[in-house]
């Protein structure tokens, strides 16, 4: 913020904030990583498993989980994307000293750029901390008013976020269940998952990136369908990736967990009980497909993303390496 | 584009684009990649050189390579940089049915967003190669009447580049010199670069990502010293990363190339010819430093980023792993 | 541009543009109005027609010509309209001095923001002179590579048109022709207004804005009809405006004039010729059926707009007030 | 929004909003206008008050009470505006059929458009009655938590603000007190301005645009210290509107009445309660000087804005006209 922007009495962090009812029987923070822990589960990436995950590159071959994002994805209420491109330098270029009819200087260089503009939940996406809440407490405890900036949030944004390396598994739920595709509302088994990796002889471990491959978005397209709901794992199975200190997790959903949800009473519960009580990471909308038809099991994961400021998402296209 | 978008007839690929002057005697077309070619050096990258970058993580550390983008960050005329948080859910997530004071449902679910609004060209960015031309010549002589549209180009876009895992190499020419910071204008020349690689006894191979520190970075926040000018490579220097068949480049400097430029009359001339006549992937306002203070000198380099369709660029954080 | 934004050589304006065939030809400038003129035939309107325009209001009826704006509204390729709410003072509000839960002081001040984000040339609008081109020229004579800034245009921006108080007269030829809605491509011939205007008693005076009803505007909701096509006025009546040095028009259709145009091979002549040739203003998507419907035609128009930098065009709601 | 967005249960009108302290004692709703009503004190402004106000022209002349806006001009901390001009159409229309080198057929038509970006509280402007409140009550009692949409508020929004033309009263309280420029702070009081009144042997009515001349807007350029605090009316004069029924009032600073405020810990009671409890409109930043130096009291005001779907404001430019 400009220091000529006075007026108004500078914002601090006095604890002024209401607390719910939801407060008062919390018992989840602070987190077991520390209070001011901001990255959650991706402290469980040892520099042993990202050495572990490089040597599964024996083939020199790039899978991409990123689908492309333009106005025309599917989106959640609220949310959109817009870009427009930009070619005033082919206008103004000439104006320079040294510029021609045809670009500046001798080289006659021009260029483009373009002016994006939406919402980072869309399309192909990570989740920071700092978008889901119970009530209004986010992952360590932090709350909407102690972080809330006009330009994002000062704890948890997705710049904290580092650059992530680790072992990629993927659970093919769809081919196990012999499905193209799953169905909306399909909640997935701890023994579903346990029955998989024990088929394709993946020990799950600290530190993971597991993927789940469901068929839903093969109907990327068809966004009425694809809105309406979707299938995922219920809580048994986000317990049991807790316990076995995942770092984090996605699938081909725009969501992650079933939707409508195990209790209908409780939307969301799924990703809002990693994302705030275990600070465990989640991607959502990933291409699985290309790796599910490729066969993979295990891979190294790579993610490096856009660090914004405050932003509660970014826009992703993680790396499948084998 | 909506099929009710009906009045204005369709825009055809028809070859009706004026030609420039430069054109008549260019020869640097169609890439030796093919004429359909989008990705340019990125063929360098070998499944082999894949496999062996991966060898280098040894020790499992992870370094981040981009500078975190908000409003603040220096800028090109034109371009900027605005993000909103955006808390609506706050407030109508009572609304919905089963919507309490606290949230929405029994486990009172809510949810912070954020909209950004703003060029790509700004921060730590990969330029497409969509982004600069001769006259109205891209890479592989695609024209700008021929592949702009109102939402970006439909070739070259940033979507077309893939994940990109490779050998990165560092170039510590700062410390060579034994400066901390070069100067605006400084050219990096021939005997330089070879010195600092036999000095760490790296051989550049067909597919690395050569990434320069110059020091020029510890301005980022003197606005209008970094704005001034920078160092960089000349002409000679990108004819040798050319002949070295590097798969794509970048420094710790705002554009790429010592400015003011080695010929005063052809600004930009050395990102211009390594993205247009070779299709060379160029990186700007990398975070050099972190890797230069750590020692690095090769390491595996990790780029994933947003598939935003037809961008002319991606705001970037690759890694350096080792 | 801010003064540290100075790697680039200034812009300045130098006459260094290409001139088209068009050019060679072109006796349309300077403007009858000065060579420096920027705001064309609003020059028409004379202190003695603002006074008599005034005195056409005998009853206190305000009649609103605009529809309103959001992201629904039919639109051209390539523009749009996105609004976010924007609430973060009631999450941050409580962390200044003197910060409560319910709000900001002893007085709970809150507030609600919204973010904005389109093109203007989208809803009711109001033309620039710096929108239509016939080439590379605009009214007077002025060029895009002599007038483009990154921010919009330094001449002929809508910030130089002044607040507009006239006499309005309504066309209505929907009810001459007894039709509800003319047809896409009917062209309003001068026959056809001189009995409108001979029946409704009205002489056409300098300065005037007259506006057409054609009914087009029912079709408002459903974008691919309204889309694909409008009556409107050809070249005949555009002369006609001209020679009777009208101030400004307008009608309830997307753009203004026939489409498919009169001569197909000539599109959107009609505006361009007005705008370009003769400085007349235009403005599109007016609510014409409110003043139909109550059967006026004369009336003091009056129209203040958003004095937004170099834009090309402003969002309106005009009054026709009687 | 699109009916393919089904996912989250529609947001519906249940009352299921928190109630803070305040609305415990409110006793200021229903308004006097109607327990539905949205547009207040615009109510008082009477068919006859409009004629009365026409009359009012005699010379012709009008005068521009709004400043022009761009990223350069003094803000409230989280606001901004942006625009970028859009030339693509130079580029892609010579794809169209009949397009050439020159524009999109044989009259070679061309265009420029832009895209904006920002929040709509800044510069010239006018309030909705959906921007301030009380805790969370806005006019008439409406609750954030009742009104607010992803996109804007389904209540009170600009777009309910019709045309509005009524006199205008300048009370030019700088030229009273004999100086160019009132400090921040200073509290116009009601003595002054029967002073004023009297001395200008105006009568205020129902339904006037009352606006004060403070100078403050002679600081404009000088961000720093406009926004270090303005002058303004106090909590009396605020009072003495009421009861006068004036229909809207504005000044020339940045928010309206002193800051610091009388009431240190009550910030912005003077339009909180203007806008809360009596629908009274605000406008702020408008360039009283022009018409202060051109000696006008009395005028008909003019201001049609742009109607955006829930708005909590518009950029404007208001005419004065004599």
């Amino acid at each position: 913020m400009l220091a000529l922007e006075r007026p108004v009495p500078a914002i601090d962090t006095d604890d002024t904030c209401a607390t719910s009812e939801a407060d008062a029987t919390a018992s989840w923070w602070p987190s077991r990583f520390g209070a001011d822990d901001q990255v959650g589960t991706l402290n469980e990436i040892s520099p042993a498993a990202i050495v572990a995950a490089a040597r599964l590159v024996r083939q020199g071959k790039v899978f991409d989980l990123g689908r492309v994002l333009d106005s025309s994805v599917p989106h959640f209420p609220g949310r959109f994307w817009q870009q427009t491109l930009v070619s005033n330098a082919h206008l103004n270029n000439s104006r320079r000293p040294e510029g021609t009819d045809s670009g500046w200087g001798r080289n006659e260089v021009n260029w483009l750029i373009e002016l994006a503009t939406g919402t980072f939940q869309i399309g192909t996406q990570l989740d920071g901390l700092n978008h889901l809440q119970i009530g209004d407490r986010f992952y360590n405890g932090y709350r909407a008013c102690d972080i809330v900036e006009d330009w994002g949030t000062n704890k948890l944004g997705i710049e904290t976020v580092p650059p992530i390396l680790t072992r990629g598994v993927l659970v093919d739920v769809a081919r196990y269940r012999g499905v193209a595709r799953m169905n909306a509302g399909d909640v997935i088994t701890v023994d579903e998952l346990e029955a998989i990796l024990r088929a394709q002889q993946t020990r799950v471990k600290a530190g993971d990136a597991d993927i789940f491959h469901t068929g839903w978005g093969s109907l990327w397209e068809n966004h009425e369908l694809f809105n309406s709901g979707e299938p995922g794992i219920g809580m048994a199975v986000a317990s049991w990736l807790v316990e076995h200190r995942v770092a984090l997790t996605g699938a081909d959903t725009w969501s992650y967990g079933a939707v409508p949800s195990e209790d209908p009473e409780r939307p969301f519960l799924v990703p809002q009980t990693l994302n705030v009580k275990h600070g465990l990471f989640i991607m959502e909308n990933l291409a699985t497909e290309v790796i599910a038809e490729a066969g993979l099991t295990e891979f190294l994961f790579c993610l490096t993303h856009h660090k914004t400021r405050g932003s509660t998402g970014a826009v992703i296209a993680p790396a499948a390496v084998i």
